[in-house]
């Protein structure tokens, strides 16, 4: 749907003359804070860059707390000054993935480094980057015109590269302090092109175990193979009763749930870019997955997966074996679109081993919803609006991604839409050695930011 | 069907005596042989266990040469000075499995000990005791009657432990040096009751991989799940079509060949002695594998099988991980009954891969044909009637076992019957630690060989 740009207010121009302005200043600052290492795996520097971000919130002109958890604490910063006006949350994450493997990169992790228009550092893109750009962002305004658009708060994540396991519950009980209009998050990268992206939803997912044991010890094929059962016969039949090989999930009543895409996400997904031989080829593939008539995002956006990411048993050295062996086991993944809970497949997958392989024991292993906002969401539209008025150029649009993020505690616990907002690269190289964010993407970054509190506070 | 056990001729009680008297001068002998290692994987002793072989035989009183092959060489003896009467051939293996781990043995492996009317050796049972007490037979018939009842061929290969790869060319193409009229086999264990066995047949086997591939790499099962194949899912979907959940094998024409068991092999199975609760507390069994009617021997004995041997793809580890594995692979046997062949099976195997999942990759494996023997075939009877004359008791008569033995170079081959008749006690603990044989069992052996060698000279 092509679109005459807006144009941005006298308001934004100032904001964004002043980025301009104190672009160095800016970068001085980046490299100062993705200097300090913050590893929650290893929960390493956590508190220092946490008391780091509140100082910063405070200097810039926000309230700010951290807030304890039973893990890392959550960084908590707010503006709301404008009684009546609107308020965006916008979320990230201050802790970053282990710098492992040293070896490969070409400059120290924590020592930023600045080659041919991209910074070199561990959480540079991932996600220090892109949500101290919104920090600037509000700074800016502040600056500028000494007060914001809009209503702010800032959430910062100090386990999300940890899986944050505590930020559902966090949300639920805080649900007063995290009380906002919408979410933003500027996480991931933009798309290869360059052109700038937003995203509406994400897959939810859950994943368990199947194992299966008979015997109590291998046997031999020969001297036993038809009178012992073999686990991992089993399994391989009771997995063919939950997919068809033309990739039909047959597990009774798992789509029961699910919202099929409208109009508007069919419209969204006819309208993105795709070059699928391309992509087949990146991925050396020589076909899709089955069903063979399903459309490339169709895939990853409208339909649950049931991914087998495991199965083990017996013996698999070289050469042969001749072992019956006693016990086989199966790891999958189901990746969840909306309305699906990971608590109700899980109970459907339970009931399908019970009724096909009563033998089988089904280990659950927990998950996340889906998140979704609808395509003519109005917040959809200040966002969409926020990156034309930076970048000069219509974002992409997606519907929903294939992955799962833990965007369903703003969309589900809080009941407020959540957008994603990538400002990296894509080639950000993010849990990766040499991550980088070129500069041009970090001043962009800004300059959403900024153009998003001025949407915002628009009268809508 | 039970009937009146024969009484021992004149000649065999003459034989017999002699093998009373001498028991201490045969376990001396036996003990001095077992003493040198012939360990056919490690290639340690085997020349100069041939060599003493070679010597023994003669000093026996028998035409012995070693012939080479391109592994470890055959070891022949004969006599044959009976023009008009039958030939028996004597098969066994001087070669012995390496000895680890030794710090399980009770007394070290090469220096035989007596424990509570054991000898304890590597060795001993598989398969050095059981052919010296053929051997100590024939020479028990030559000193109390300057001849023997009737000729004697007797073949000693060297590489039995490492999976015999040589000895179908070898009886090939020495079918006019192995010409008899039947071949008898003492090896493996007794009945746990004591009760001396023969076996008129083995099911083969044959073996093979099957591999699928379809990323280039593991990809996220969020961000791909859905777009990319999954091989796991592909080698189920496959192995699904290749056996029910009923047991049923439904691999086009696998069944073709088959010859199904004689009134008199069921005849013989109603016979077998059979605990089903025993065996299934031993083995952990809660059941049987399907399908549930069929019978225990029958199993085992006059069905294939289609064994997973392994399956391995994807993550194994503890938890969780959301990969989407770009390739897997399935190790599978299938044992053969009378008529099938490995060549046609897996030629079958392959067409059937071919039209259900063209996309995986087939890997033959080679393999070994079955081997069976009518139970009224004339030289059953002869076996039998030598087993009752040494033990006083009949053998239990098993139609065919569910293990693999190359048997099928006699009865396919050379074309003449061949049976198993073990000396050991069930406990002989060949291939592991502590292997040992009871001195009553070496006494019957002899005894065993003895009257057999009677029964092949007396009139048919």
């Amino acid at each position: 749907m092509p679109h005459d740009l807006p144009s941005p207010s006298a308001r934004l121009l100032a904001v964004f003359d002043h980025i301009t302005e104190h672009k160095e200043g800016f970068l001085r600052r980046l490299i100062d804070y993705v200097r300090h290492p913050s590893i929650s795996a290893h929960n390493i520097g956590i508190t220092e860059v946490a008391a780091l971000l509140v100082g910063m919130l405070k200097e810039i002109g926000l309230d700010a707390e951290t807030v304890p958890t039973s893990g890392h604490p959550m960084v908590l910063g707010r503006w709301e000054k404008k009684p009546g006006a609107r308020t965006i949350l916008l979320y990230g994450h201050y802790d970053v993935q282990p710098p492992d493997p040293l070896e490969l990169w070409l400059s120290p992790p924590f020592e930023p480094t600045i080659r041919e228009g991209r910074i070199y550092a561990r959480g540079i893109g991932d996600n220090k980057g892109q949500h101290f750009a919104q920090l600037l962002a509000i700074e800016s305004h502040l600056k500028v015109h000494g007060e914001l658009p809009c209503n702010v708060i800032v959430l910062l994540e100090g386990e999300e590269e940890i899986g944050s396991p505590r930020i559902a519950d966090f949300v639920a009980n805080h649900r007063e302090k995290l009380k906002a209009d919408f979410v933003v998050t500027a996480d991931g990268p933009m798309h290869p092109s360059g052109r700038p992206t937003m995203t509406y939803g994400v897959r939810g997912m859950t994943s368990f175990e199947l194992r299966a044991k008979h015997a109590s010890r291998d046997v031999h094929s020969g001297n036993l193979g038809g009178v012992v059962p073999n686990p991992i016969w089993t399994l391989v039949h009771l997995l063919s009763t939950m997919k068809t090989p033309a990739g039909e999930i047959t597990i009774e009543g798992l789509h029961d749930a699910i919202v099929p895409p409208s109009e508007l996400d069919r419209a969204a997904v006819a309208r993105l870019p795709l070059d699928l031989d391309d992509a087949k080829a990146k991925l050396g593939l020589a076909r899709l997955d089955a069903p063979a008539e399903r459309g490339y995002y169709e895939r990853l956006m409208f339909h649950p997966t049931l991914t087998i990411n495991g199965f083990h048993g017996g013996y698999g050295g070289p050469g042969t074996k001749t072992v019956l062996p006693c016990e086989a086991s199966v790891k999958c993944d189901i990746r969840l679109v909306e309305a699906m809970t990971p608590d109700d497949v899980l109970a459907k997958v339970e009931a399908h081993v019970r009724k096909h392989a009563p033998e089988v024991e089904f280990i659950p292993r927990g998950g996340m919803l889906p998140s979704r906002v609808p395509m003519d969401s109005p917040y959809g539209a200040i966002v969409r609006s926020a990156i034309e008025l930076a970048h000069g150029v219509s974002p992409i649009e997606y519907p929903c991604t294939g992955g799962s993020l833990p965007d369903y505690v703003f969309t589900k616990i809080l009941g407020v839409p959540a957008f994603v907002v990538p400002y990296a690269n894509s080639d950000e190289a993010n849990h990766a050695p040499n991550e980088n964010m070129k500069l041009e993407c970090f001043y962009n970054g800004i300059r959403t930011g900024a153009a998003l509190l001025d949407r915002v506070g628009a009268p809508s």
